[in-house]
């Protein structure tokens, strides 16, 4: 920290990713990457020609990608913001909708609470239930916005569309932000509900379920005033947030053809899944029911901060958060079933041991 | 705007990028871009395994941009900050540096007071002289931080390095940020200095000089804590800025190869900017003496608005601000010969009618 920095920042607390260690080849189970690479038109959408395009700006209005997700989701382009990430959106969702304060969960996307920071957010902490469920009940008539992942994340577990749907009707007066990250892996999509309520913007991501975390890009859905107040921090802040291959990538994963692939893929995902938390049950190992690409596990008999070190020892990286209530949890993202067999082989060592 | 929007966000006047029509093909010297594509080595980064590694997370670290560049401008790694164009760099900067306020010029780059307004910042606005050049005394001893653009802009006129040492060394607590977006053309660059001034801060862009405006990769280079701060910043909006497209052509712009490749191309540029500087002035335009990518002029017996417009009826785009003091004066950049060539032509037509 240098002695110039402003005095709110000095205490902030900075969001910390998941590891990305370049020491050996890990089976890479720690940051819900997806396992498949992106659809071919995405990989055909960029050549020589398009990166010698590159010396001109990138379309800052990002037409041609919002109108590509407008069709593929149902809405209008002006009910569309598109972002370096999800990050992005959230950033400015914060910033935007939060002066009178902000609940969320206390087990959720470790970013909430540093957005909140950073803006100086009066944040209630609002308990999941000891199943590790949001409560629908805690989140009616709000004297604040709420930010809610659904599907949830470390836990997987998601809320029916009807919850959702009575928390926002509730809080008419303020701004429901429902994080979608990890939705396409079985959870319900509250867009079509942006068309009925102007207080609810929901948040996606290209990075989990289109294999392109690599790329940075997210986007928002709501109502169009909602999308105008993105806007307005963007065109603030760095107007042309997106570079011209992943606008142009962005779009190509929407394709007739990219969504069959993307279809496919997924559902290789969920049956991954399924079948590891099966595997994981019968080795006694406690598994939350997931929605999402990863699953929350406790492992019989062994302590989360040793298992996560043993796996790392045998080449496989997870995430284990050092939290009360977690500690001994494991979030793993779900790979390719051969990397879920190593998993597998993996945890029996550990906790024969 | 939403009815939802924070009150301090309601009066902000967003920054507003140089216009991208796509009505039809213009010869486009409105926005800077450079006039040839990147460097083959920065083409030759991509390729179809590259993209299928999207499904990967960037390195949030950007461990080997930061090192090339620190190699290449003989700084060290941890002097260098690297960001979504160098407007996320500035962004970051003024978040944490100028809480006292900051000094900038009256005329120059546009959002640096749209940064002030967002933060709530108290700008001081610095009037160029009549000449329209930065007075070095203007900033000795200032009670906040500066931002100088060096070369500024729209002006293009630089101020040499002693001037800039001089402002730096006279405010030893307060940071100022050297936006260096145009040194390529002809400035001097103050990045020594970052070596002996702890509170100096010096911004650089891949957008000119090396012809990737659409790859969004900016850069800061200054004392270890300083970048430190920015990347706090950083972590706690978007750890994963760049996309790792972004990092791996940064990278590779940077090569021996893509070096004398861009000197070439950047010779080319200048040349032709003085070619053009000549000709105008044969044709009674005032043009003041530029060290950057364009040519600020004042054509004669033709308002500066009119022209604008009769230079875009002739499939010219070049930018004219509507602001008091400039009001008669375009901003030209410099294209290829042939597009240089085409401008003239169209300047003879519009000021002979």
């Amino acid at each position: 920290m240098s002695r110039f920095l402003a005095k709110k920042y000095k205490m902030l607390d900075a969001y910390v990713p998941g590891e990305q260690p370049r020491d050996k080849k890990y089976i890479k189970l720690n940051t819900n990457e997806f396992p498949y690479p992106p659809a071919p038109d995405v990989i055909a959408a960029v050549n020589a020609d398009v990166i010698s395009d590159l010396r001109l700006y990138s379309d800052p209005t990002a037409k041609a990608l919002k109108e590509a997700l407008a069709k593929y989701y149902g809405v209008g382009a002006e009910n569309v913001f598109v972002s370096n990430g999800s990050d992005e959106s959230l950033n400015f969702a914060f910033a935007c909708f939060f002066e009178d304060g902000v609940a969320f969960a206390d087990l959720t996307y470790g970013f909430y609470s540093v957005f909140a920071d950073l803006y100086g957010i009066d944040a209630k902490i609002i308990p999941l239930d000891k199943d590790f469920s949001i409560v629908p009940d805690d989140y009616i008539g709000l004297d604040r916005g709420a930010v809610i992942a659904n599907p949830n994340a470390p836990t997987g577990k998601a809320l029916p569309l009807s919850d959702i749907e009575r928390i926002v009707a509730s809080n008419p007066d303020r701004v429901i932000v429902v994080d979608e990250a990890y939705v396409d892996f079985g959870g319900e999509s509250a867009i079509p509900l942006t068309k009925k309520y102007d207080n609810l913007l929901v948040c996606m991501t290209y990075s989990k379920s289109r294999g392109m975390a690599g790329a940075r890009l997210g986007f928002a859905i709501g109502n169009a005033d909602l999308i105008a107040d993105l806007e307005l921090m963007k065109y603030s802040t760095n107007p042309y947030n997106l570079d011209s291959l992943a606008l142009r990538m962005g779009a190509a994963a929407l394709t007739d053809a990219s969504k069959a692939y993307y279809e496919e893929k997924v559902g290789e995902v969920i049956r991954v899944r399924e079948e590891t938390a099966k595997k994981l049950e019968v080795l006694g190992a406690e598994v939350l029911p997931s929605k999402a690409n990863f699953l929350f596990v406790k492992l019989p008999n062994i302590a989360g901060g040793v298992a996560y070190q043993k796996l790392r020892e045998r080449g496989i990286l997870v995430r284990h958060f050092s939290k009360a209530r977690i500690a001994d949890y494991l979030r793993v993202s779900i790979g390719t079933a051969d990397d879920m067999k190593a998993f597998i082989n993996a945890v029996k060592q550990i906790i024969e041991v």
